[in-house]
């Protein structure tokens, strides 16, 4: 499900080598340098193993018919993926859950005044694209987890129907109470638009793809170019994921066949209004029929029209009804067991399920996994043994909202929060730049492998190329830290694809890797995300398919290896004392900007600026921001950055040191450092979504992909409440004082204390 | 010919009250207290002469018909004009020139490949648009002052056709050599898109409208709205005016009947390539037959199409023969003799003619001079006479390059330089904010003037709806200097209407104001600028018409009743000395940015950064950047500074002590004020183009309209010809010392030394 790294990633850049040249390390972080070249051999063997044909065979297979959740080629898939795991040498099995997974029964999208025109709904087949015809297999555009609804009412066009586009409409004195709101697809989580159109009180939500955003503006159209063409839409859940993922029916728990259910009227992460995807095709007419006043230069997308704002005089019926049925998803779930430590479990996931054919979107990573799999199951078949147990898991449903790994996540929690070492994810990849997101605890193992991947295209690691991107193409910052940070900054996790249940519900770090930027995508969630469009425009040669593969590769093997769990924490120190900065700085802004609206207002500025033909609405001057005390905070960044550095000081020594582990050390070592990014979440979780516990990283409560960091912070003071704001500082204060007295305990068990 | 001021005007802001909300000064700058009285009585009266309905009935008259330079309805308009001014009592008369004026004889543009399309080239009427019919009298759609030509070529896509856009297209490895380019209008003026064009050598030059720029996406098109329609063309100059302005055929003299003129072929303003001008209509089949790579997005436009850069498929074949004929201009000035000071002149302009009907283009500006010429007349008729001279003028062939007040100009050149106080000039005008671009010495006394005009949609005045617009919606600089520079910051003069040459020629101090930001114009140069247009979209009750007469008014009446002449130099200062900080922050700025440059293309960045499925050239690193003496400069704009602060003081004191000034004691002290801006040029003028001889202003000679100031140094750093700029350093340090040793002798001459 995740958008395209192109679109969703933000690349950034910690400081473990003195500068950006550095020479590769002899010796692997957690390795000592005898192990290192074991390991290094090994991961040899693992390239030979990877082989692009295989991918392209099995994403051939995979994507030759619709299989979404509940599809019967869905189910097909699940059981071929099994069967090559255990082809592979895996101990294979199939997990099944049972989720509410509502398929349209009716949609209708009528305008009816002040023309008339009905939507056609529908994505025609593309010449070229031989499995776009496949008409009776597929579900038709739509937002799962809308509800059921039939309105008619004027239209008001909300650009991306973000929470700053309702200010702007307010500033217009145009109120979407009663309406219908018409949004673009882009800067947030879909399921966000539903959701604040709702508490504007509007009526319905029509979300259509702008072509400005990932049309023809941005490149030729498909079958030409591989954009998206004028009928194609975007399907999608529009669940209110921020307040959790998975199953609407079973929350918190997992949805076995006899899980206990709530009654579907009772899930609150269903939309509270209904919602229908639409093209550009079937939107421009809608468009071009609103009136009132001209859409702000922001509003204003790729259509050759003059958009308008409304409300009226377009009014629209939309008549949306959901066969609200139960599915089954598939998970599979293939392990090698662990030798020595088969307690500490190295988890690596993708998603099987797609919203049509989706060899991008998730076929694209599957098949760069199975490709995984298959090497390190042949190492296997020659006597090596892992040292951990790794578990590869292949997820059903992750399209309606990250159901397959949720439940199992939420089935398995106690298991997993005992035994998960981390969790490695992948999604859609394309050709490009490498894209790295995850706890930042592992920032510095990940630069390390990242350092050793060649680039297909280059020739130099794929560290280098991206960083070289970001030296060329990159924000002021992405430049500077390009050139003399000595690790890539990597992203902090949002949501947006299977890593959330791990991360953030169960406190088990977590990475998403894939590369992409290169590529022509535009046909995210559409009947023409095939395999004819991935070999044409995605990836043509498969080279980023291997290229993913010896990524994760790589990440798999190295943790399930090394003596000691390749944790570092100043890279953590480091990016959280961003954050710290960036919370204090947020407050510092909102008190200027609310200071220097109220002095606008008080002095009559914006009363004589304003045009009077047009409707401006004056702003209220907003309560003053009240001076917050983040030194709590600011003490317990201090002490994260002071024991980070001690662990790496007692790691360093331990290495030279040249004495080996016994087993109760690594075990025991295991379990502190496993237990690292779990002190970073708290039971009672954030404030008004219990479900998400970790206290450095959530995604927005109104952005959805999109990352918040220290959200309860953060969420508090952009939301303007004070108290809570001070409390969650605190609560995040005491919650980095527990890390670092848990990584205190590692380091003491380094230094055999 | 002035761009609208919504587009053309970036609105800046000088010290000379302690705050922003000073009360208004019991005293105006150079009048006594009692004087100031006078004064402000004289201006209720001209106040009460303004009536909305004489400029309603003039522009009506004026815009009947077609009236550019050479037309019949042109020349029924000079005489009306002129018949008026002797109606209001000023000795009037018509100055004749012979000027170089081509028209069209031939005008072809075919797509021969891929496919075949005829462009329109025309402008059809359109209902409810009364004179939109009126072809037979019109000039059609064409660029005045490009070549003949017949060429057919693969097309290129150029974007806006400025330098950077072919350092762009260089980077993707295309040339435009032997092509023809499209490019759209917008970013410079017109005349430098097929100048750079054929630098790079290019055959021929097409200029589209694209309606992103002032089409759809800016709001409702003509007639539903007000901006340009799908087959609206904007006619134009394409001469070389960073050159010089005026006729091509009499550089640097008067263009009277007997003149000596040069030969068309040695006339270097004329265009190297011939040059159309087309509807996005026209525009929009050819840019759409262009293949080769995707234009990058600063590239692309509102029309709904993927942009391509060509070169080809599109083949082009553009034809275009004129006919070299000569046109008469026709001038009107009207003069009302001064009492007592007769040899002072202080000069009013605005143009008359249009390229079609023109009633914002400039007859909302003219009619607005007429209304103050009216009711100065009848001020004199009560026996009121100015102490100084004033001068009315009608300019006639300011569209195709500024002709008329030129050729008035460089024909009294020595009595203008002798006795012209100031030019004040206007043209397009519209509701909306004052936009002031003028010489700095006059920032003080135009926010003075600016604080004595009402707004006449707020009831504040005009400098405080101004201020505060740009506290609301202005720059981060803007929003600080609106909220705490005591004078509103007013802009250079680039080019593009009549201050030209009596600023940049002649070292006048000028002045060009008008009202605007709140229009729906995007008829700029086309059939639609008419009255119907501009009654419906522009100035619907006409109220902006006599603010802009208000203002006109005050500003002539203070200046020619004035004690001493209102000039006052601290905000001469403060300005050039930004301009100072600025040439050593370019050179800064390309120094850090060549280096950086360097290390990318050292290190291997640009080359690990690229998408090798596409075309790159790698960038070839640059000379680094030398550190440059700008000492002299520093230390001549503290001795202007220093001057500037003593002239104020002096200038306090003597109206303290309520000295009377004697009559050779006005004088002296006018003639050393008028002669300040002269000290300001150098007769040798700019390197290469030295009819320009102003040191701190003039058009860039790659924008056109755009100011650059301290252009010997600004665009000797940007073209890198740094010998150049370290002599132009030291020019331009000479230059200030001698403004400031001028306003030293001003300075002894207001104590009486």
């Amino acid at each position: 499900m995740r958008r395209s790294v192109r679109l969703g990633l933000v690349l950034l850049f910690a400081a473990r080598f003195a500068h950006a040249d550095a020479p590769q390390p002899a010796t692997l972080l957690g390795f000592s340098t005898e192990r290192s070249t074991a390991e290094r051999a090994i991961e040899q063997q693992l390239d030979q193993g990877l082989h692009a044909e295989d991918q392209r065979a099995w994403m051939k297979r995979l994507s030759a018919h619709p299989h979404h959740l509940g599809s019967p080629y869905g189910k097909q898939n699940a059981e071929f993926i099994a069967e090559l795991y255990r082809s592979f040498g895996f101990d294979t099995r199939i997990e099944e859950f049972r989720v509410l997974f509502p398929t349209p029964k009716l949609r209708k999208l009528e305008l009816v005044a002040p023309t008339s025109f009905t939507a056609s709904l529908a994505e025609p087949a593309i010449p070229g694209d031989s499995t776009s015809g496949q008409t009776a297999e597929m579900l038709p555009p739509y937002n799962v987890y809308s509800i059921d609804g039939d309105a008619t009412a004027e239209l008001v066009y909300v650009n991306y129907g973000i929470p700053s586009d309702y200010d702007e409409l307010e500033r217009r004195g145009i109120d979407v109470k009663g309406k219908i709101v018409i949004a673009r697809y882009g800067h947030s989580w879909r399921g966000i638009k539903p959701k604040v159109a709702a508490e504007h009180g509007a009526l319905a939500c029509i979300l259509y793809s702008d072509p400005a955003d990932d049309g023809y503006a941005q490149g030729d159209v498909y079958p030409k170019g591989g954009w998206r063409s004028d009928h194609a839409v975007q399907r999608g859940s529009v669940a209110d994921a921020p307040l959790r993922s998975g199953d609407p029916l079973t929350p918190g728990i997992g949805a076995t066949a006899d899980a206990p259910r709530i009654a579907i009227k009772d899930a609150v992460t269903l939309t509270k209004i209904p919602v229908l995807p639409i093209s550009y095709a079937d939107a421009l007419p809608l468009l071009r029929a609103i009136g009132g006043p001209v859409a702000p230069e922001s509003y204003r997308g790729g259509l050759p029209i003059t958009y308008h704002l409304g409300p009226g005089p377009a009014k629209v019926h939309l008549a949306l009804a959901f066969n609200w049925d139960m599915a089954t998803a598939y998970d599979v779930i293939a392990t090698l067991r662990g030798a020595e430590l088969p307690d500490q479990w190295v988890i690596r996931g993708n998603h099987h399920d797609a919203w049509v054919h989706g060899a991008s979107d998730p076929l694209s990573g599957q098949v760069a996994m199975l490709a995984e799999a298959k090497a390190i199951g042949a190492l296997a078949k020659t006597g090596w043994k892992p040292r951990r147990t790794i578990v590869y898991a292949s997820w059903d449903g992750e399209e309606p909202g990250l159901l397959g790994s949720t439940e199992w996540a939420e089935t398995h929690a106690d298991e997993l929060r005992a035994k998960a070492v981390a969790y490695i994810n992948s999604d859609s990849n394309a050709r490009g730049f490498l894209g790295l997101g995850g706890s930042h605890s592992l920032e510095a193992f990940l630069n390390d492998v990242a350092r050793d991947v060649v680039d297909p295209e280059k020739g130099v690691s794929v560290l280098e190329r991206t960083r070289a991107n970001q030296r060329v193409t990159g924000s002021a910052d992405e430049k500077r830290e390009a050139r003399d940070r000595a690790n890539l900054r990597i992203n902090a996790l949002g949501s947006g694809s299977d890593f959330t249940p791990f991360l953030q519900h169960l406190g088990v770090a977590s990475v998403d890797v894939g590369y992409g930027g290169e590529e022509e995508y535009g046909q995210y969630h559409t009947a023409y995300d095939s395999f004819d469009h991935f070999v044409r425009f995605v990836d043509p040669d498969g080279a980023y398919g291997v290229t993913l593969a010896q990524t994760g590769g790589r990440i798999i093997l190295r943790l399930a290896q090394a003596d000691v769990l390749p944790f570092e924490f100043t890279g953590f120190a480091d990016n959280v004392s961003r954050y710290a900065d960036q919370v204090r700085e947020l407050a510092d802004n909102l008190r200027t900007e609310t200071e220097d609206q109220s002095r606008l207002i008080a002095d009559g500025s914006y009363a004589q600026a304003f045009d009077p033909r047009h409707t401006y609405v004056l702003p209220k001057a907003k309560d003053p921001v009240p001076f917050l005390n983040f030194a709590p905070l600011q003490n317990a960044v201090a002490a994260v950055q002071k024991s980070a550095k001690a662990f790496s000081t007692a790691a360093a020594d331990r290495a030279r040191s040249g004495r080996p582990y016994e087993a109760a050390e690594l075990q025991n070592l295991g379990q502190l450092l496993i237990g690292s990014e779990r002190a970073l979440t708290r039971p009672e979780g954030l404030p008004g979504r219990p479900w998400y516990v970790h206290q450095i990283y959530a995604p927005g409560f109104y952005t959805g992909y999109g990352v918040k960091t220290l959200p309860g912070v953060r969420e508090a003071i952009e939301a303007r409440r004070w108290d809570e704001a001070a409390r969650e500082v605190e609560k995040v204060a005491e919650t980095l004082r527990g890390y670092a007295a848990q990584i205190d305990k590692a380091t003491a068990a380094l230094g055999g204390r």
